[in-house]
Protein backbone atom coordinates (compact mmCIF):
# COMPACT_ATOMS: atom_id res chain seq x y z
CA UNK A 1 0.00 0.00 0.00
CA UNK A 2 1.31 3.42 -1.01
CA UNK A 3 1.51 6.27 1.53
CA UNK A 4 -1.65 7.66 -0.39
CA UNK A 5 -3.45 4.70 -0.72
CA UNK A 6 -2.95 4.41 3.27
CA UNK A 7 -4.05 8.05 3.71
CA UNK A 8 -7.34 7.56 1.49
CA UNK A 9 -8.61 4.49 3.69
CA UNK A 10 -7.88 6.30 7.30
CA UNK A 11 -9.56 9.27 6.16
CA UNK A 12 -12.67 6.79 4.89
CA UNK A 13 -12.23 5.04 8.12
CA UNK A 14 -12.57 8.58 10.09
CA UNK A 15 -15.32 9.63 8.18
CA UNK A 16 -17.50 6.10 8.78
CA UNK A 17 -16.78 6.51 12.59
CA UNK A 18 -18.17 9.87 12.75
CA UNK A 19 -20.77 9.08 10.79
CA UNK A 20 -21.45 6.66 12.86
CA UNK A 21 -21.20 8.70 15.83
CA UNK A 22 -23.82 11.12 14.66
CA UNK A 23 -26.08 8.20 14.29
CA UNK A 24 -25.29 7.57 17.91
CA UNK A 25 -26.20 10.77 18.33
CA UNK A 26 -29.75 10.98 16.58
CA UNK A 27 -30.41 7.77 18.12
CA UNK A 28 -29.87 8.93 21.59
CA UNK A 29 -32.03 11.93 20.72
CA UNK A 30 -34.71 10.20 19.78
CA UNK A 31 -35.01 7.72 22.50
CA UNK A 32 -35.15 10.34 24.74
CA UNK A 33 -37.23 12.71 23.59
CA UNK A 34 -39.41 9.11 24.13
CA UNK A 35 -38.78 8.69 27.57
CA UNK A 36 -39.34 12.96 27.93
CA UNK A 37 -42.83 12.70 26.02
CA UNK A 38 -43.89 9.53 27.95
CA UNK A 39 -42.93 11.29 31.68
CA UNK A 40 -44.68 14.91 30.70
CA UNK A 41 -48.10 12.26 29.93
CA UNK A 42 -47.42 10.53 32.83
CA UNK A 43 -47.21 13.33 34.91
CA UNK A 44 -48.82 15.95 33.38
CA UNK A 45 -45.56 18.15 33.26
CA UNK A 46 -47.02 20.70 30.59
CA UNK A 47 -43.14 22.37 30.97
CA UNK A 48 -41.20 19.07 30.44
CA UNK A 49 -43.54 18.42 26.87
CA UNK A 50 -42.84 22.28 25.56
CA UNK A 51 -39.00 21.16 26.01
CA UNK A 52 -39.71 17.96 23.98
CA UNK A 53 -42.03 19.53 21.27
CA UNK A 54 -38.84 22.48 21.06
CA UNK A 55 -36.33 20.02 20.84
CA UNK A 56 -37.52 18.34 17.83
CA UNK A 57 -35.93 21.21 15.21
CA UNK A 58 -32.65 19.22 16.51
CA UNK A 59 -33.42 16.09 15.33
CA UNK A 60 -34.25 17.48 12.14
CA UNK A 61 -31.10 19.45 11.94
CA UNK A 62 -28.88 16.48 12.91
CA UNK A 63 -30.62 13.93 10.53
CA UNK A 64 -30.16 16.81 7.04
CA UNK A 65 -26.42 16.81 8.77
CA UNK A 66 -26.31 12.95 8.48
CA UNK A 67 -27.55 13.01 4.94
CA UNK A 68 -25.25 15.80 4.06
CA UNK A 69 -21.92 13.61 5.13
CA UNK A 70 -23.68 10.60 3.37
CA UNK A 71 -24.27 12.79 -0.02
CA UNK A 72 -20.50 13.92 0.30
CA UNK A 73 -18.94 10.29 1.26
CA UNK A 74 -20.59 8.51 -1.35
CA UNK A 75 -19.22 11.37 -4.02
CA UNK A 76 -15.91 11.64 -2.72
CA UNK A 77 -15.22 7.68 -1.44
CA UNK A 78 -17.57 5.82 -3.97
CA UNK A 79 -17.46 2.93 -1.33
CA UNK A 80 -18.64 -0.43 -2.27
CA UNK A 81 -19.94 -3.82 -0.92
CA UNK A 82 -19.95 -3.26 2.76
CA UNK A 83 -19.02 -0.05 2.90
CA UNK A 84 -22.07 0.81 0.11
CA UNK A 85 -24.17 -1.04 2.84
CA UNK A 86 -23.09 0.48 5.87
CA UNK A 87 -23.90 3.76 3.72
CA UNK A 88 -27.14 3.95 2.74
CA UNK A 89 -28.18 1.73 5.69
CA UNK A 90 -27.30 4.99 7.73
CA UNK A 91 -29.12 6.89 4.98
CA UNK A 92 -32.26 5.15 5.87
CA UNK A 93 -31.70 5.00 9.45
CA UNK A 94 -31.31 8.26 9.93
CA UNK A 95 -34.85 9.12 8.27
CA UNK A 96 -36.35 6.78 10.53
CA UNK A 97 -35.09 8.48 13.77
CA UNK A 98 -36.23 11.70 12.68
CA UNK A 99 -39.70 10.62 11.88
CA UNK A 100 -39.59 8.96 15.73
CA UNK A 101 -38.15 12.29 17.11
CA UNK A 102 -40.89 13.84 15.24
CA UNK A 103 -43.58 11.49 16.56
CA UNK A 104 -42.28 11.86 20.22
CA UNK A 105 -42.81 14.91 20.02
CA UNK A 106 -46.37 14.74 18.68
CA UNK A 107 -47.04 12.59 22.24
CA UNK A 108 -46.07 15.43 24.10
CA UNK A 109 -48.19 17.82 21.72
CA UNK A 110 -50.86 15.88 22.86
CA UNK A 111 -49.70 15.82 26.47
CA UNK A 112 -50.38 19.57 26.40
CA UNK A 113 -53.27 19.27 25.29
CA UNK A 114 -54.84 16.77 27.38
CA UNK A 115 -53.67 19.30 30.10
CA UNK A 116 -56.27 21.97 28.90
CA UNK A 117 -59.01 19.33 28.21
CA UNK A 118 -59.28 17.52 31.52
CA UNK A 119 -57.97 13.89 33.22
CA UNK A 120 -59.06 10.81 31.72
CA UNK A 121 -58.35 7.10 33.35
CA UNK A 122 -56.79 5.81 29.79
CA UNK A 123 -53.47 7.58 30.15
CA UNK A 124 -52.25 5.17 32.48
CA UNK A 125 -52.50 2.75 30.01
CA UNK A 126 -51.36 4.67 27.13
CA UNK A 127 -48.18 5.54 29.68
CA UNK A 128 -47.84 1.99 30.00
CA UNK A 129 -47.94 1.01 26.38
CA UNK A 130 -45.37 3.68 25.34
CA UNK A 131 -43.39 1.81 27.80
CA UNK A 132 -43.16 -1.16 26.14
CA UNK A 133 -42.37 0.88 23.06
CA UNK A 134 -39.22 2.22 24.15
CA UNK A 135 -37.66 -0.87 25.57
CA UNK A 136 -38.47 -2.03 21.87
CA UNK A 137 -37.00 0.53 20.47
CA UNK A 138 -33.92 0.21 23.13
CA UNK A 139 -33.18 -2.74 21.82
CA UNK A 140 -33.59 -2.23 18.34
CA UNK A 141 -31.11 0.75 18.72
CA UNK A 142 -28.91 -1.10 20.56
CA UNK A 143 -28.57 -3.79 17.69
CA UNK A 144 -28.13 -1.45 14.95
CA UNK A 145 -25.18 0.85 16.52
CA UNK A 146 -23.67 -2.68 17.63
CA UNK A 147 -24.18 -3.91 14.97
CA UNK A 148 -26.09 -7.11 15.90
CA UNK A 149 -28.54 -8.90 13.95
CA UNK A 150 -29.94 -11.53 16.64
CA UNK A 151 -30.80 -8.18 18.71
CA UNK A 152 -32.37 -6.55 16.14
CA UNK A 153 -34.40 -9.95 15.52
CA UNK A 154 -35.50 -10.05 19.26
CA UNK A 155 -36.60 -6.38 19.13
CA UNK A 156 -38.14 -6.83 15.87
CA UNK A 157 -40.52 -9.61 17.15
CA UNK A 158 -41.77 -7.70 20.13
CA UNK A 159 -43.43 -5.20 17.50
CA UNK A 160 -46.37 -7.95 17.84
CA UNK A 161 -46.56 -7.35 21.44
CA UNK A 162 -47.09 -3.78 20.62
CA UNK A 163 -50.25 -3.97 18.04
CA UNK A 164 -51.95 -6.28 20.39
CA UNK A 165 -50.94 -3.72 23.34
CA UNK A 166 -52.30 -0.95 20.79
CA UNK A 167 -55.51 -2.84 19.85
CA UNK A 168 -56.64 -3.40 23.21
CA UNK A 169 -56.24 -0.05 24.27
CA UNK A 170 -57.91 1.49 21.34
CA UNK A 171 -60.70 -0.46 22.76
CA UNK A 172 -61.01 0.17 26.23
CA UNK A 173 -60.73 4.16 24.70
CA UNK A 174 -63.54 3.65 22.43
CA UNK A 175 -65.57 1.87 25.40
CA UNK A 176 -64.18 4.78 28.05
CA UNK A 177 -65.98 7.40 25.37
CA UNK A 178 -69.04 6.19 24.86
CA UNK A 179 -69.55 5.52 28.82
CA UNK A 180 -68.83 9.12 29.65
CA UNK A 181 -69.27 11.41 26.26
CA UNK A 182 -67.72 14.13 28.04
CA UNK A 183 -64.12 12.59 27.90
CA UNK A 184 -64.88 12.35 24.18
CA UNK A 185 -62.29 15.19 23.59
CA UNK A 186 -59.00 13.71 25.72
CA UNK A 187 -59.80 10.15 24.30
CA UNK A 188 -59.38 11.14 20.96
CA UNK A 189 -55.97 13.03 22.21
CA UNK A 190 -55.15 9.89 23.66
CA UNK A 191 -56.40 7.90 20.76
CA UNK A 192 -53.55 9.67 18.46
CA UNK A 193 -50.90 9.79 20.88
CA UNK A 194 -51.36 5.54 21.37
CA UNK A 195 -51.19 5.80 17.38
CA UNK A 196 -48.28 7.61 17.06
CA UNK A 197 -46.54 5.42 19.99
CA UNK A 198 -48.03 2.25 17.54
CA UNK A 199 -45.65 3.75 14.71
CA UNK A 200 -42.77 4.81 16.56
CA UNK A 201 -43.05 0.77 17.18
CA UNK A 202 -43.09 0.30 13.61
CA UNK A 203 -40.17 2.64 12.84
CA UNK A 204 -37.79 0.95 15.63
CA UNK A 205 -39.03 -3.04 13.26
CA UNK A 206 -37.76 -0.80 10.39
CA UNK A 207 -34.76 -0.07 12.15
CA UNK A 208 -34.71 -3.67 13.15
CA UNK A 209 -34.97 -4.92 9.28
CA UNK A 210 -32.13 -2.48 8.28
CA UNK A 211 -29.96 -3.96 11.15
CA UNK A 212 -30.35 -7.63 9.49
CA UNK A 213 -29.92 -6.49 5.97
CA UNK A 214 -26.87 -4.50 6.68
CA UNK A 215 -25.50 -7.84 8.97
CA UNK A 216 -26.62 -10.46 6.63
CA UNK A 217 -26.69 -8.39 3.17
CA UNK A 218 -29.96 -9.92 2.40
CA UNK A 219 -33.12 -7.99 3.20
CA UNK A 220 -35.13 -10.07 5.30
CA UNK A 221 -37.82 -12.30 3.62
CA UNK A 222 -40.07 -13.30 6.79
CA UNK A 223 -43.43 -11.06 6.59
CA UNK A 224 -44.00 -9.05 9.38
CA UNK A 225 -46.55 -10.50 11.55
CA UNK A 226 -49.38 -8.68 10.93
CA UNK A 227 -53.25 -8.78 11.55
CA UNK A 228 -55.64 -9.54 8.45
CA UNK A 229 -58.15 -6.90 6.63
CA UNK A 230 -60.67 -9.17 8.85
CA UNK A 231 -58.97 -7.91 12.31
CA UNK A 232 -59.58 -3.83 11.07
CA UNK A 233 -63.30 -5.01 10.64
CA UNK A 234 -63.29 -5.58 14.26
CA UNK A 235 -62.57 -2.05 15.03
CA UNK A 236 -58.98 -2.60 16.00
CA UNK A 237 -58.15 1.02 15.57
CA UNK A 238 -55.12 0.36 12.85
CA UNK B 1 -13.90 9.68 -25.99
CA UNK B 2 -12.94 5.77 -26.06
CA UNK B 3 -15.22 3.05 -27.44
CA UNK B 4 -15.42 1.68 -23.91
CA UNK B 5 -15.89 5.02 -22.14
CA UNK B 6 -19.31 5.53 -24.86
CA UNK B 7 -20.42 2.07 -23.72
CA UNK B 8 -20.17 2.69 -20.30
CA UNK B 9 -22.19 6.58 -20.38
CA UNK B 10 -24.63 5.20 -22.56
CA UNK B 11 -25.32 2.15 -20.37
CA UNK B 12 -25.47 4.67 -17.44
CA UNK B 13 -27.92 6.80 -18.53
CA UNK B 14 -30.03 3.61 -19.72
CA UNK B 15 -29.86 2.77 -15.93
CA UNK B 16 -31.52 6.38 -14.63
CA UNK B 17 -33.93 5.86 -17.61
CA UNK B 18 -34.84 2.56 -16.09
CA UNK B 19 -34.79 3.96 -12.42
CA UNK B 20 -37.00 7.54 -13.81
CA UNK B 21 -39.95 5.00 -15.11
CA UNK B 22 -39.49 2.98 -12.01
CA UNK B 23 -39.92 5.83 -9.95
CA UNK B 24 -42.72 6.98 -12.53
CA UNK B 25 -44.34 3.59 -12.06
CA UNK B 26 -44.48 3.68 -8.51
CA UNK B 27 -45.60 7.19 -8.58
CA UNK B 28 -48.68 5.96 -10.39
CA UNK B 29 -49.61 3.08 -7.83
CA UNK B 30 -49.55 5.27 -5.35
CA UNK B 31 -51.22 7.78 -6.84
CA UNK B 32 -53.97 5.54 -8.32
CA UNK B 33 -54.36 3.95 -4.78
CA UNK B 34 -55.12 6.96 -2.89
CA UNK B 35 -58.02 7.61 -5.89
CA UNK B 36 -59.09 4.27 -5.53
CA UNK B 37 -59.52 4.73 -1.41
CA UNK B 38 -61.47 7.86 -1.58
CA UNK B 39 -63.24 6.48 -4.36
CA UNK B 40 -64.60 3.13 -2.18
CA UNK B 41 -65.06 5.57 1.01
CA UNK B 42 -67.21 8.08 -0.82
CA UNK B 43 -69.03 4.78 -2.47
CA UNK B 44 -68.90 2.78 0.25
CA UNK B 45 -66.98 0.21 -2.62
CA UNK B 46 -65.73 -2.54 -0.25
CA UNK B 47 -64.83 -4.82 -2.96
CA UNK B 48 -62.99 -1.64 -4.29
CA UNK B 49 -61.40 -1.01 -0.83
CA UNK B 50 -60.50 -4.82 -0.56
CA UNK B 51 -58.76 -3.98 -3.80
CA UNK B 52 -56.70 -1.46 -2.67
CA UNK B 53 -55.78 -3.01 0.43
CA UNK B 54 -54.38 -6.07 -1.08
CA UNK B 55 -52.19 -4.17 -3.97
CA UNK B 56 -49.96 -2.18 -1.09
CA UNK B 57 -48.26 -5.81 -1.37
CA UNK B 58 -47.09 -4.25 -5.04
CA UNK B 59 -45.64 -0.78 -3.93
CA UNK B 60 -43.67 -2.46 -1.21
CA UNK B 61 -42.20 -4.77 -3.74
CA UNK B 62 -41.66 -2.12 -6.12
CA UNK B 63 -39.80 0.06 -3.63
CA UNK B 64 -37.53 -3.03 -2.42
CA UNK B 65 -36.91 -3.16 -5.99
CA UNK B 66 -36.01 0.30 -6.76
CA UNK B 67 -33.97 0.02 -3.61
CA UNK B 68 -31.52 -2.80 -5.41
CA UNK B 69 -31.23 -0.79 -8.15
CA UNK B 70 -29.93 2.61 -7.00
CA UNK B 71 -27.41 0.30 -4.79
CA UNK B 72 -26.48 -1.21 -7.91
CA UNK B 73 -26.06 1.89 -9.61
CA UNK B 74 -24.11 3.67 -6.56
CA UNK B 75 -21.60 0.25 -6.51
CA UNK B 76 -21.15 0.02 -10.34
CA UNK B 77 -20.99 3.51 -11.33
CA UNK B 78 -20.14 5.78 -8.46
CA UNK B 79 -21.85 9.00 -10.00
CA UNK B 80 -21.04 12.17 -9.28
CA UNK B 81 -22.35 15.98 -8.69
CA UNK B 82 -26.04 15.92 -10.40
CA UNK B 83 -26.01 12.07 -10.98
CA UNK B 84 -25.45 11.83 -7.40
CA UNK B 85 -27.95 13.91 -5.99
CA UNK B 86 -30.58 12.38 -8.80
CA UNK B 87 -29.54 8.73 -7.41
CA UNK B 88 -29.64 9.84 -3.57
CA UNK B 89 -33.43 11.54 -4.67
CA UNK B 90 -34.95 8.51 -6.23
CA UNK B 91 -33.98 6.59 -2.91
CA UNK B 92 -35.85 8.99 -0.67
CA UNK B 93 -38.85 9.94 -3.22
CA UNK B 94 -39.02 6.11 -3.77
CA UNK B 95 -39.63 5.55 0.48
CA UNK B 96 -42.40 9.14 0.73
CA UNK B 97 -44.17 6.78 -2.46
CA UNK B 98 -43.98 3.47 -0.45
CA UNK B 99 -45.41 5.59 2.40
CA UNK B 100 -48.24 7.31 0.34
CA UNK B 101 -49.47 3.94 -0.82
CA UNK B 102 -49.49 2.33 2.78
CA UNK B 103 -51.65 5.15 4.13
CA UNK B 104 -53.74 5.45 1.43
CA UNK B 105 -54.56 1.73 2.36
CA UNK B 106 -55.15 2.23 5.31
CA UNK B 107 -57.32 4.74 4.26
CA UNK B 108 -59.17 1.89 2.41
CA UNK B 109 -58.88 -0.43 5.64
CA UNK B 110 -60.95 2.16 7.50
CA UNK B 111 -63.70 2.49 4.42
CA UNK B 112 -63.82 -1.34 5.06
CA UNK B 113 -64.70 -0.59 8.99
CA UNK B 114 -67.08 1.93 8.38
CA UNK B 115 -69.00 -0.24 6.06
CA UNK B 116 -69.75 -2.28 9.39
CA UNK B 117 -70.28 0.22 12.03
CA UNK B 118 -72.75 2.85 10.02
CA UNK B 119 -72.41 5.42 8.10
CA UNK B 120 -72.04 9.32 9.80
CA UNK B 121 -72.46 12.39 7.90
CA UNK B 122 -69.00 14.01 8.02
CA UNK B 123 -67.45 11.10 5.04
CA UNK B 124 -68.23 13.57 2.42
CA UNK B 125 -66.41 15.99 3.95
CA UNK B 126 -63.14 13.38 4.29
CA UNK B 127 -63.63 12.74 1.15
CA UNK B 128 -63.52 16.20 -0.21
CA UNK B 129 -60.29 17.18 1.85
CA UNK B 130 -59.15 13.71 0.01
CA UNK B 131 -59.42 14.95 -3.01
CA UNK B 132 -57.41 18.30 -2.42
CA UNK B 133 -54.74 15.79 -1.00
CA UNK B 134 -54.85 14.35 -4.84
CA UNK B 135 -54.60 17.49 -6.62
CA UNK B 136 -51.62 18.29 -4.06
CA UNK B 137 -49.63 14.28 -4.61
CA UNK B 138 -50.28 14.98 -7.92
CA UNK B 139 -49.35 18.31 -8.67
CA UNK B 140 -45.96 17.37 -6.44
CA UNK B 141 -45.10 13.92 -8.68
CA UNK B 142 -45.59 16.21 -11.87
CA UNK B 143 -43.12 18.30 -10.43
CA UNK B 144 -40.57 15.24 -8.92
CA UNK B 145 -41.26 13.42 -12.87
CA UNK B 146 -41.04 16.40 -14.71
CA UNK B 147 -38.74 17.60 -12.71
CA UNK B 148 -39.63 21.43 -12.34
CA UNK B 149 -38.58 22.99 -8.91
CA UNK B 150 -41.41 25.68 -9.72
CA UNK B 151 -44.66 23.31 -9.96
CA UNK B 152 -43.19 21.24 -6.65
CA UNK B 153 -42.99 24.68 -5.28
CA UNK B 154 -46.83 24.94 -6.41
CA UNK B 155 -47.37 21.60 -4.45
CA UNK B 156 -45.25 23.07 -1.29
CA UNK B 157 -47.78 25.91 -0.66
CA UNK B 158 -50.96 23.80 -0.84
CA UNK B 159 -50.22 21.90 2.19
CA UNK B 160 -51.11 24.80 4.41
CA UNK B 161 -54.65 24.53 2.79
CA UNK B 162 -54.81 20.71 3.49
CA UNK B 163 -53.11 21.24 7.01
CA UNK B 164 -56.12 23.79 7.48
CA UNK B 165 -58.67 21.40 5.96
CA UNK B 166 -57.82 18.97 8.42
CA UNK B 167 -58.26 21.26 11.17
CA UNK B 168 -61.42 22.52 10.85
CA UNK B 169 -62.54 18.47 9.94
CA UNK B 170 -61.20 17.15 13.73
CA UNK B 171 -62.98 19.83 15.12
CA UNK B 172 -66.50 19.19 13.06
CA UNK B 173 -65.98 15.53 13.40
CA UNK B 174 -65.17 15.72 17.40
CA UNK B 175 -68.50 17.99 17.23
CA UNK B 176 -70.53 15.41 15.64
CA UNK B 177 -69.69 12.71 18.37
CA UNK B 178 -70.60 14.53 21.22
CA UNK B 179 -73.59 15.61 19.78
CA UNK B 180 -75.00 11.71 19.05
CA UNK B 181 -72.60 9.77 20.60
CA UNK B 182 -73.63 6.53 19.10
CA UNK B 183 -71.59 7.80 16.08
CA UNK B 184 -68.10 6.93 18.12
CA UNK B 185 -67.07 4.39 16.45
CA UNK B 186 -67.46 5.22 12.64
CA UNK B 187 -66.77 9.00 13.81
CA UNK B 188 -62.64 7.59 15.55
CA UNK B 189 -62.11 5.63 12.35
CA UNK B 190 -63.10 8.89 10.14
CA UNK B 191 -60.65 10.90 12.15
CA UNK B 192 -58.07 8.23 11.55
CA UNK B 193 -58.97 8.60 8.03
CA UNK B 194 -58.21 12.05 7.84
CA UNK B 195 -55.45 11.56 10.01
CA UNK B 196 -54.11 9.84 7.13
CA UNK B 197 -54.80 11.92 4.38
CA UNK B 198 -53.15 14.84 5.99
CA UNK B 199 -50.36 12.57 6.49
CA UNK B 200 -50.27 11.83 2.66
CA UNK B 201 -50.28 15.67 2.03
CA UNK B 202 -47.29 16.14 4.03
CA UNK B 203 -45.37 13.03 2.17
CA UNK B 204 -46.86 14.60 -1.13
CA UNK B 205 -44.78 18.42 0.46
CA UNK B 206 -41.27 15.82 1.12
CA UNK B 207 -41.17 15.26 -2.32
CA UNK B 208 -41.93 18.36 -3.52
CA UNK B 209 -38.55 19.95 -1.38
CA UNK B 210 -37.13 16.69 -2.64
CA UNK B 211 -37.70 17.90 -6.06
CA UNK B 212 -36.24 21.72 -5.12
CA UNK B 213 -33.23 20.05 -3.46
CA UNK B 214 -32.66 18.19 -6.96
CA UNK B 215 -33.21 20.64 -9.33
CA UNK B 216 -31.66 23.81 -7.20
CA UNK B 217 -28.61 22.01 -5.48
CA UNK B 218 -29.05 23.27 -2.14
CA UNK B 219 -32.14 22.36 0.23
CA UNK B 220 -35.06 24.57 0.66
CA UNK B 221 -34.64 26.52 3.13
CA UNK B 222 -37.98 28.43 3.48
CA UNK B 223 -39.67 26.31 7.02
CA UNK B 224 -42.50 24.79 6.06
CA UNK B 225 -45.63 26.55 7.38
CA UNK B 226 -46.48 24.98 10.57
CA UNK B 227 -49.07 25.68 13.62
CA UNK B 228 -47.16 26.47 16.53
CA UNK B 229 -47.73 24.82 19.93
CA UNK B 230 -50.77 26.77 21.01
CA UNK B 231 -52.53 25.72 17.98
CA UNK B 232 -52.53 21.78 19.40
CA UNK B 233 -53.94 23.45 22.69
CA UNK B 234 -56.83 24.77 20.51
CA UNK B 235 -57.68 21.13 19.80
CA UNK B 236 -57.18 21.19 15.88
CA UNK B 237 -56.03 16.82 15.87
CA UNK B 238 -52.49 17.67 14.84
Amino acid sequence: MTGDEHHIMKSFDSELQHLHADLARLAGQAESQLADALKALAERDDELATRVVAADDQADRLDQHINDSILRVLALRAPVADDLRAVVTALRVSTELERIADLAANVAKRSLVLSHSGDVQPVRAVVRMGQVVLALLKRALDGYLAPDAEAAMAAWSQDQEVDDLYSSLFREILTYMMEDPRTITPCTQLMFAAKNLERIGDHATNIAEMTYYLVKGTPLREPRPKHDVSAYIGRDGS
